[in-house]
């Protein structure tokens, strides 16, 4: 049944460099608004259920251009408020086979996002007007201000009967090298709200600070998962194993962990065109799944093809709808559709 | 030696989104004007004979824009008459890797070619100005004027001694799922005036409803083409077998049947830039071996090589001339020429 | 007050060859979607109201890509439905100085749009729904099915209190250069239905088929239009003056009739970057000043000013805001603003 | 009624930086194929009749490129043969209002046309195909070959009773800045040999150093150009004044000398968009009105039209046709044609 | 003679919407790297001097291209340093004709430039290494580091016999609508420090606060620029009027005070393409004619001419050299040059 | 330790076709300025060394655009003289798969370099700038004078103890196809003055008509380099083995011969983007190795890893800077940075 699901967090512009040039090479960009809280509401949208985002923007030619973007997305942009000055941006060069890409953010702890007082947000309306909301740990790394939101926020949609979402993404490069003991309480308060988590055994490795004897990262897993959805009460856990092979193809297999069971993808290897966004995709499947009552293995097996086209998307939003995700998970090539 | 090849078909206007987007994500298109016709009477004249179109445009900015891109192409537009009102369009969203491409057409039934009443033509004239006429099962999908005009072409072209050729080309798309039946009697009687005729053994078991108890296409093809061959009285019947390899390439191996024999070419395997107009290519091969006088084996293998290099060049319609189709014969891989 | 405002009326992708070439030149086209009842629509939004399509387009990816564009213009799309196979298209190629622009259309007639059935609409619920809907003379020359569809609507919209526009816009291409017999009697009921009517003397002259002995457009202006709201009791008629100047700059002035007296703006002089479209920003101007409850001569004023910016502005639908109108009343030459 | 008109010229590749800025600035160019003759042989196709190129391409994908372009502005290429190894280019750097335009040619004297031998033409071939050759002073500057190929294929044309056309079109960067001496007996050859030329006061004042006490250039034009048509036995004499306006506009009056009579036409002033190539419109504009019986004050006035509408349109060559010049020769500014 | 230029200011990153579009409707972008430090030590670098910037610059892709593109416009980069983070930005939408330009900045504060502590120059060394300096109102208004560098920079000059310039460049959106109180110590401490200072009557009557009883802006400076230059022991004042026309075109007069004198050039009318950095080409101007010992009323005219100019080119940065400027001072209009 | 490092050679204009289209299919170039000399100068200077051309440019646009560029690369332009009228041009069609890219190029015998007279360059003031200085085999088939200029400028340098480094580079259609006999002396005495030199086995049996019976290329490589690095008095001799594979893939090796011993990096296997100018980058890499003092086994590897990431580089020129080799060197595939 179609629901209405909100995501929390920042609107971020990307820009990019066409091509396989460098910055310095080019004198063109390409742009586009995006970030993981744009990336499932669109998502989530494609799949037939009501998607907004929670955010702030300011009221300016940047602030009406990212309107304009999420609503071209299928984002429902009442939940947004305007205000601050700034939009958080990044810009994106190619990589090319052994020649990695590279991301150059501009300063985001200025944006409009980062800088919103409590007061431009309203909690209790928004935890009435969703059955769902998501969260991410990227936002978790922004600042006090915006990780008390994150809770408060949490804290309003748990109390309205709604299910509460939260996708641990830590990136060292927002938290600090070596800051996992500073970020830890914060994890754990929002793994005490979450019903539903995206996570894998570095995460429990390395923000929670568990420890196992085993090597094996599919061991680790299956011995660790279990653990932290007992103690956090998550109702389910889901992440992906990622492998980056030589000749342009990754390959992808997705898990979920639900009472008590383990449900895994096949392992999916296929040609990237643009690897952003696609951890979103994975979770929209995932919540699709459920939000549909699935059977936690094809809930898994549609995350994990959702996945998978989202890296033959340009751009970092998934695209895909139902039909097309069902589609890809029969997976033969096909010739051009004419 | 060189002949006057002909080829009566729709010109199409194709509005290709660049890169990997969608139609939805991008505001940019590029155009050029492609369709079977135009395929074959370019490829043939990129061999050295001289190509002629046989169609009907409108005296609009879009006729305008069609003719110069036939004259750019090397066609010869003397036999293209003007007068109604619209082009026949596609979309083409290309695909990525997983993702499939998409095609999405306009209401080509209104166009100026498929409205043309038989006075547009002088097709006593038109039989008189050429060697062999070219015509495909696209065409004879569109309605019951073209099919006669196809019928009657074909007529006069064969009475005053020339070749006729006709591509099976079935698409269901274009015919409607379940219409075997209503197509089967226009491919009987287009099949009866035909000398050299594209197909293979799908077309006998679906358009022609003949009946094999063999599973392996090869084996099926062996089994019918020669009662087609037989029944219709065709000096030459040939096409090919394509697979879509996991990879981003396809494989192509061709086959040409005249005299009771068979004669098979290399299976290629090579990587694909652009699919579509492969099989015009392939045609445009086998038609300009037969008109140089090529043996059947070399003919086959020319076609296959030319078929290859369609997919590699950029745009529905064929490039290459001999000498470049002869050198990806011996298809070694080379280094940039300098 | 902020109003709910529909528009009925068909979608039209626009291409746009890019620069001052023509489509035999260029091979890269601009693409957008565009029509009466999208402008009208996506202007009144950034004015403040809510802004509805009542339409049908395809479901294939020209109709995803169309809703994705209205949507980013901030149109309201849930009153669209989905259906049929085709969009309406036209090409656009910039004139120069003395060279004109040339305008082709596409096969619009078996659009999605003009072959819709009423059951595609809910007339009763769309006019539940908004407080005044627009339509426009272009539609009402599609043919018998459309024409129905716009009185059935109007007549819903009237009974429930609703306001009803009506623009003449009547296209000599589209009806025939000599149908105004044809035409009249489905402008009678339109106008008999309308409260607010965009027309000028031309309208009066030869669609009503009106007389007059004065020579000078103002003075019959001012003659006819108080005959026509009176026999067709409307409540507001307004429309333009256009002139083309020299130098590359058009001039307009605008009148408002209602209650007995005629309101007119200042004639405006300005570069033109755009034109198409403009007449629909006139129209919005007037609806939102009607709405806001403006004095008529701010209202013909700040439609005047819209209808100018309209000009300025890349694409046909207008894109200025309410401050953005309200700044070029004022009308000083400015710097750029930093 | 239609002709076979011939030139003889260099086909010389357009490389131009997009909009207003510099090489240095830029890293894209604009490419295109032109050069007097191909502007006479392509605006004379557009008139109606058969438009031929005489010249030399290599056979390499420039020459390649050049082919296809020139069939795609309705060129005759039968008569251009293949051979050599380069192709002229220039590079044009577009000025804006104050800051004049640039144009920087490569190497032309290597090209293919310039360094072709006789023995690449079949002269009575190429005299036998046509009514009219049109020859080019910027040709006559080349070197000794060309300019010997220049007056065989005058001879030869003129021995078979067809019309030669000499257009003096003197450039000083090309002769050298004090080469009138040099120039002068090559000129006057061409002139004996001419029916038709295009020159005006300047071209008798200083390369065949005719005097004038007069200070006003049309007091000159009227002195000298007469003593000049029966010096050298010239059936008509045409040319323009232009002047450069200081707002983005230019002024053109046309004239045509004939039977002792001078005809003028009116002054054209319009804003200039592309000025390269207009004074080929202008010349081909005469020898229509010429072949096609026109009065001469009728073919005068269509000429400047014709130079008018070449200064709107992108690229040197002119593209309008025979109604659109009949059109602007009314020259009403004119709304978007829909 | 040449000397040795430097200027300290911040690398702005120049991300302009192409045409005429705004942000929300476009997805390309076209970028460069300006501020007022950048036009001035490239513009004096074209007219043979040596230029260098003192600026800060992250070591990321952003400040490798900054650095790429400042060598390329032929700056001299060894003074600058590498450190921080951030490049600050500004988005810019061209504004058509009534309807203004935009541009949007980003939190340039943060920028490595603004965040650079003393240590990050040696300001001793630049000194030695330069023969004039040149500061601007902009970089003043930014934070009281930046603002600490400033004068220690004009004091070491000073010490070492360097001429300093000062340019006055009150921007409101900057320090604040009603900052004035704040910043004029600030001014007054740099125009102590200047010899050279560019500035007008308005900046004489706000930020200094004197005061006038006439009204006209002619009197007005020539009745307070010598009381400024005498409070503050400047050499010379400079700086220009503008008006901005109906018709697409602005109008500049320069002024000179110096030895108590006024030198005005002619006022010039002209049309405009880019407005921005126009009058940091002035500045360039002026200080060009002083470091070759113009005549000052050659040093104003040249100094418009080179303003002037500016307006004609793409992007912030002029790129005349002496030769263009001087052909610009001569203003005729003129032809392609080829 | 930093070196300064020059190389001689000429600038060529290089015009990419974009995609994969031919140039008779687009309208669009992109272009940018490379050469061997401009791309050892870049690489090195990328490397953290000085790198300058010894080069000559025409004083006009494309001189002027090509001086930016080369700035913008990093490239000290100091040794550079102006002059002459022509710069070299070459036209890239990228290939796809099966089918070559093709080069074409102009008549690059006329440029400024290849006609530049002794005169413009001071061999003795280049001689001492430089600690080391590059030429190639390229230059060496252009003409006398350009040999002349090389062989004084390797002797003034080898003079005052710089290193004199020449790259074979045979490329048979710069010198004729037989012309080996005509070649051979000019390389003999370049190899006499040369302290390093970039070549492999088919040079000694081609250019120097040295002889083996080996069939093997290793064991011809080991037989040949250390006969010709004792006859020449080389002090290190390196060079590459290419392998083109049929995955769209190169693997390469290369080789690094001195005191009597040769080193080998691994054979590396990658996927190409651009490989033109790779080699370009080797050589630079094994210069960069000796300057810094590397073992000869990590010099090998390093040239090796250069080169391969100049594959995947857009553009002729390399740029890679060391901290990115030396990542490239361990060669793990990785993940967008960010």
């Amino acid at each position: 049944m179609p629901k209405r699901i909100a995501a929390y967090g920042e609107v971020m512009m990307r820009l990019q460099v066409p091509g396989y040039a460098s910055l310095a090479q080019e004198s063109h960009l390409n742009y586009s608004f995006s970030g993981t809280g744009v990336n499932i509401a669109s998502a989530i949208a494609r799949f037939g259920h009501t998607g907004y985002l929670v955010s702030t923007l300011p009221d300016n030619p940047l602030g009406e251009a990212a309107i304009s973007y999420l609503r071209k997305l299928g984002i429902g942009t009442s939940l947004i408020s305007r205000g601050g000055k700034y939009v958080g941006m990044y810009f994106l060069e190619n990589g090319f086979g052994v020649r990695p890409g590279r991301v150059t953010y501009t300063d985001r702890l200025g944006s409009s996002f980062n800088t919103a007082a409590d007061e431009m947000y309203d909690f209790g309306a928004i935890a009435e007007s969703v059955d769902m909301i998501h969260f991410c740990g990227i936002t978790l790394s922004m600042n006090d201000t915006v990780r008390g939101q994150m809770k408060t926020l949490a804290r309003e949609v748990k109390a309205r009967g709604g299910t509460v979402v939260f996708d641990c993404n830590y990136r060292p490069s927002l938290w600090g090298a070596d800051r996992y003991d500073f970020a830890k309480p914060h994890y754990e308060e929002m793994l005490s709200l979450a019903d539903i988590v995206f996570m894998n055994e570095k995460d429990a490795l390395y923000i929670l600070g568990m420890e196992t004897t085993r090597e094996d990262r599919n061991e680790q897993l299956q011995e660790l998962i279990p653990q932290v959805a007992a103690k956090y009460n998550i109702t389910v856990a889901s992440g992906t194993h990622r492998k980056i092979n030589g000749d342009n193809t990754h390959s992808l297999r997705g898990y979920l962990y639900t009472d008590g069971v383990f449900y895994f993808s096949q392992t999916l290897t296929f040609s990237v065109h643009d690897r952003i966004g696609a951890g979103d995709a994975y979770a929209s499947g995932v919540l699709h799944g459920i939000s549909e009552g699935y059977e936690p293995g094809r809930t898994v097996d549609f995350a994990a093809a959702a996945a998978m086209l989202a890296h033959t998307v340009t751009g970092d939003t998934p695209t895909a709808n139902e039909r097309e995700v069902l589609q890809a998970m029969s997976q033969h090539m096909s010739d051009v559709e004419r």
